[in-house]
């Protein structure tokens, strides 16, 4: 199975700066994610496609988004893309809008807590997204704790820190 | 979602005794996994079984799991067993050929390495299994290290440690 | 042997809100790292002077420092000031002023990552604190990163992120 | 500050066998520790004496530790020896007993529960023992849970596990 990871910051990657004390998109943990994964029979090709919280997002970081993900299609079996979860639902409405005759799943995912936390939910994210990548059909997805949700029509619940579905 | 989660012991619950140093499975670290994962949806029902190494399954114990499933079935969406990985295919193969006109997914999970050990690969596996749990069709299947393989036809491949399909 | 820890906040008792992504001193990790201790012979009694970040402190936190250190010495062993790294210094020149016929050693220590990442080194500066603790001659220290530093003359290397003296 | 840290093997030391399921002494996790330590001045040199359950050694085993405990001393401001926990007492006599006019501090730790269990107290010993190291006066010891306990006189407690003096 080929699978193409796309990473574009969000709270998943934040990172602490012992000099200063703050936290910020400075580089991915992705590849210490899959380091600690037994994963024998996954081919990965990570991609970092920006580095930025997801509220700074523009229109234009999400139409490149949207191009890498074209781009990554036609040689993947599915394409994940991590990122920022408060505007993660805006990027998958469009994904879901622009994307079509899908052949793959494409599916997002990030994390309530940094990465570097102890009590992050990133590692069960990012876990449940690669195994999902494996049975879904085509169309666009949030997997995050414990749930599949297809796009359009999903929305991040700020009050339980999760993603919803409208219906 | 209603899963009943059924433990029958093996590595994953091995635990260590300080007093005289060995491993061995006297509790079930189940309820400890399930604390650290986000499963908004999910309503769990766990019953420990047995507490044996699958190696000492003898085909009375696997007749009393696939009793345990039988009678799980009708209330759940779906039935996760967690077993040794020695014998993990014998119980597979026999819930496969026993159970009949299966209206849920009934999968089998493990680990090669202890949860109580930091390299584990048992928090992944339980992970893959419970979201595997909401996208499989019927049918009795091995969950494990970013695989989903069909019971009869997997067997544990002793050299890599992990499982495999015959085909 | 009796240990009094007065916790100011700082860099360790940081924790993480998932709500709005910030990092603050809202409560302390304290009780939590001396949990995941054995300690079969230390009698901890835990008190919260303040929860701020020390870049904050003005002199009046300070006295309020050294009044709690007073109110404590009497009843015991050690005394454990648990302070922000960025000013750790300042209140150790003032303890060290003030506090005159010392028959107890009072340790200050903290963090340059706060408890809650992975990688912190609070659990082996509180670690390193305990144990000093029953072996100083009265005095003002502070310990950190395998060193024990007497005050006054002590100051935080910016560059390497720790504690050196001044000699 | 130099110090020489020979292991022997013992609990601490325990790794997992995932082929036969087995705990053994097959390599030292020391490295491994000291890694994630901050330890900005120490100089270490560390020595794999031997790699067995201290309840299989024998007489010449301990003098075979003896001997490397002289070896090190000359060169180095403190001797570390990480032991089994079942006979540590019995080697931190014969040391006691025949190191003569010690000029620098020789101290035995291990653990109750392998470093490569979550819950162990290898990381808490390890970090205890390697600032005593910095603080003791000439002498052998064990430092392990937050006590320093000099030899002849100690004794493993096999109720409460962890050591005690005699007296």
């Amino acid at each position: 199975m080929r699978l193409s990871i796309l990473t574009t910051g969000g709270t998943i990657d934040k990172t602490y700066n012992e000099f200063d004390g703050s936290l910020s998109n400075s580089r991915s943990v992705m590849e210490v994610i899959l380091a600690s994964l037994r994963l024998p029979d996954l081919f990965i090709r990570h991609q970092a496609v920006m580095k930025i919280d997801s509220l700074e997002m523009t229109l234009e970081h999400r139409m490149q988004i949207l191009e890498a993900v074209r781009v990554a299609i036609p040689s993947s079996d599915a394409v994940v893309v991590i990122h920022g979860t408060d505007t993660l639902s805006e990027t998958g409405d469009l994904l879901s809008e622009k994307l079509e005759n899908l052949k793959v799943p494409v599916i997002l995912t990030g994390a309530m807590r940094p990465y570097e936390f102890r009590n992050t939910d990133a590692l069960q994210n990012v876990t449940e997204t690669l195994i999902a990548a494996r049975m879904l059909i085509p169309g666009v997805y949030v997997v995050m704790h414990n749930r599949v949700l297809p796009f359009p029509g999903v929305f991040k619940d700020r009050q339980s820190l999760t993603f919803r579905s409208n219906d």
